[in-house]
């Protein structure tokens, strides 16, 4: 599993997935490395980072974003989210880039944050607007022609 | 490119990947559809949904997940958000699960949000706290244990 030429000499996340300083380990695949976090939101706050120094999710190549999502869903469970009733504890999947985005250290991190109430957990705000219908529809059009050439 | 054996009759997002409900479509893949959220926090505010009809991030198949986060990073390029200098616009990816964690389509769907600016996208509260250090070992251990059994 060695993925060194991969990684950063200087990076706490790369030194981390390199045991070059510890971390409280939950789980390791080719591609990923999953930790808890030691500044929690809530317990069972957790690091899903790509064994990949990209400093945001478009610098990682896609065989290392494709494995992150079906280790969270194992963490989901092992944290024991998987309650289907609206009763149910909710959880934030989380992926920040840019400073002003909240992003701190520079290796993509995905937060798996558990929501079991108001008061701890991830906190959201959403200035949401109604949008102009023949806006969006030529927005639209025009991310479409980008994203399929 | 039929997946209808695992959408939902009822489902609003169901309905928009098989078309009986108008959106403004950017990509889609086997797996995956994407589009703008018509109440966007920011303009570029796109939604990523799985062709599958799970609640949570749980329920999803794997080869569904596991196509989300390439297709995420084939939009930041077509949002022109890849600008990777300190003062690069950011973006967030978040996936909520639960009423408690601010999700209200019961059917999973990321968010794609650029953060221009501080008014705009998505608005975050950290309520983090220092942790102990022999718990989180302890808490480490236990679900290193449930993930790889
Ligand atoms: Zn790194
Ligand atoms: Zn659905």
């Amino acid at each position: 599993m060695s993925t060194s030429a991969a990684l950063d000499a200087s990076c706490i996340f790369c030194k981390i997935i390199r045991g070059e300083i510890p971390s409280f380990k939950i789980y390791e695949t080719k591609y990923s490395y999953s930790f808890l976090d030691i500044e929690p939101t809530t317990k069972g706050h957790i690091l899903i980072i790509p064994k990949y120094h990209g400093a945001k999710l478009h610098n990682v190549p896609d065989e290392y974003l494709s494995d992150i999502l079906p280790v969270t869903k194992k963490l989901v469970r092992a944290l024991g989210l998987e309650i289907d009733s609206p009763e149910g504890t909710g959880y934030n999947v989380l992926q920040n880039n840019g400073r002003i985005a909240h992003q701190y250290v520079d290796h993509v991190h995905f937060h798996l944050i558990p929501k079991p109430n108001v008061d701890e957990g991830l906190e959201e705000g959403w200035p949401a607007k109604k949008a102009d219908m023949a806006e969006l529809k030529k927005y639209a059009d025009e991310l479409a022609a980008k994203v399929n050439n």
